[in-house]
């Protein structure tokens, strides 16, 4: 066996079996940063006032894109999740964080629902913003923590 | 109208209205890099001998998410792409960039697809890899060309 | 915590959490009719023989529509479905009511499911009349019933 | 041939030949109405301020079952839509109106496309408030303005 | 260039670059046959009247198939297709053919969209009648005609 | 009730209901084989060196349509799959054989995943190899064994 997990001995790529592995709560967050001119943060706090759509459509293609993940990455189990949560909030005056939230219980962990929601989430960002600021650079998509299955809790450094 | 074009005067978020817009070859080129420990970069350039699951996983799924594109961006129009190119090379020995090349005719760009195919094909590395290194991070997701439609030819500093 | 449970105390759409929720069998049943010229529900029970295709085609997009809830609905929750079963049937000579009912063994109920796998096989039989009669009106669609789970049996009143 | 169009003499379903038709600019409007408790109408409208996530959870869910109409009406053409617009007010204190405005270039008219962004509106509508009140109903749901196409404008009558 | 047409020199997959084609008519036929016992013909012959839901599924899975098919095949364009027919016919007491015919006008061919039509055609033929006959067999899968586009037509041998 | 399970007394197609069913582990194998000219296959092999992404291209595909196969059989169940895996291999100078092999918890069987994946990635196979072989032929597709739920091990005969 490779240490690549979706990949056999012989190279090929295949849906590892997870039959053998007890259900377990299962807890992953990531989070991404949207970096961008700081006229581009102003306008899009502005057009969140009063109604809210720009950040609301960050949140919820955040939201749908978690449930889509398993059709996305090829390798990826389906998972029926149990709750997804995507926090969006400026961190200075050019920069938005984003964090995902998302738990299952299951047979696999939901690091990648975690990842694919912050990242659709900060494309949908770029998507509501690209026509005044095509440079906006999304930045540091990474896990932050892990919680439940075999390997334990994982926690990335500061 | 907000200066924010996929959000009315009243703030409501909408599928803004291209109709009027003449049919034009378009170009997109997106790119982002996936930072890894040294033993990782290893291990995938190494799984992807001799059968090359490992990048071709990554490359395919790119493409088929630049096709998945309107769906995932809420206000993202459908268009039928005619071209999706992954290009997937390391760049030093714990980084490997990946660029997203996509083509249409049609009436508005493909720098949403673009950038969605090089996200895609980078979280799809993550997943191949992430059994051995769970601190992979996905770094500089950005627009780097774009041709095409009215706005023309915007190309990103380097 | 707002009383709209999709929503949290700061007003932002999450997908809730149900993981402290106990499995249990649920069912929904949701209605909905349809209002038609007399001559177009002629024309569908006459269509409908003797290969059966007009109604066959709303039942069936009305199972696959509950299937793909969790994808249209955002903050829905996917469920397995352990089944579904749509009956479509006249009830005057100018209206068909068409009633969903979805079962399913899970965290959360299925009265999204039977409410879209009516609303979908509603839409299908505008769009296979549409041809002869644009004015067809979807009416009262609603949930009819609901069992299991923590809230307990709720039943529309007649 | 039946004059129901998606059916042939044999009684067949098909996704009739649109291939010979001009295309022309089509534009499809549809509403429908959400009736409600008072006290769920005055919540919705709380719960969308400040942060406006209730009715952009619509308007967002609504722009993309458009894109998905395809998928969901089996014989309905795959469109590159144009511009896809939800409007959502409510008209009484019991009562909140959706109106979908559709528009695309093409071979076929663009109602199946309004008419499902307008139901999957209002779904979501009661998806965010079923938690209050599942008595709410989905009423009038129908086409009241299609312009293009060869059969010309359609209005329905008030 | 490899002559396989999706893989480039370095033997990387990719979407070939159509945009310089023309836009013409185009059409594919594809078909395949269902084996299967005496019994279970006849139970699906039966099974289909007086309703005709048997037959129908098959033919509505296939319509749908076909629209979905660049999301199933990874290389594939994404096509508006104007025609999807399929029919289904016993051709002995132990055979059902099923033949897809689809149309487009567009830069690619649509032999794909045929293939994938029959195919799934005949896999939702086998899910009706797999509780009676899990023997049944689909044989010679095949493109049987093409039309328009550069390479000209291409008829298969008896 | 009709022996075809998913027809019921009076003809209609519904989804039956396994929700009485115990949760058993479940694995079915299909498989294909797809014939061709003796230079297609020296082709495929070939062009699947050193990157391997041809046959990389149908494995992927296999997997991710096995995925996809509640959403493409109109009345089969949404299963969480715990594994899937495809070999491919040339069995003679002109067939390729495909065998998908797929795995569950769950209360329904994964025939028809296994049968979907072998299928879809067939299909792959020929469009990958299209542009130099329209006259390929799938051949074969067939269960050949079916383990797990109360019908219990089925094995198809040599």
């Amino acid at each position: 066996m490779s240490k690549l997990s979706h990949i056999d001995e012989a190279g090929a790529a295949h849906m590892v079996d997870v039959g053998s592995k007890a259900d377990t709560e299962r807890l992953a967050v990531a989070e991404t940063t949207v970096l961008m001119q700081q006229e581009t943060l102003t306008l899009i706090i502005a057009g969140d006032l009063p109604k809210g759509d720009v950040l609301a459509a960050c949140r919820i293609a955040g939201v749908m894109a978690a449930k889509k993940t398993s059709d996305l990455i090829p390798l990826c189990h389906p998972l029926a999740l149990t709750s997804v949560k995507i926090e969006i909030n400026p961190i200075s005056d050019c920069e938005i964080k984003i964090i995902a939230r998302v738990k299952t219980r299951g047979q696999t962990g939901v690091e990648m629902e975690a990842l694919t929601a912050a990242s659709v989430a900060a494309l949908t960002l770029y998507d509501m913003a690209k026509a005044v600021d095509k440079g906006m650079i999304i930045q540091n998509t990474r896990l932050i923590l892990k919680e439940g299955g075999k390997s334990g809790r994982y926690e990335a450094e500061k």
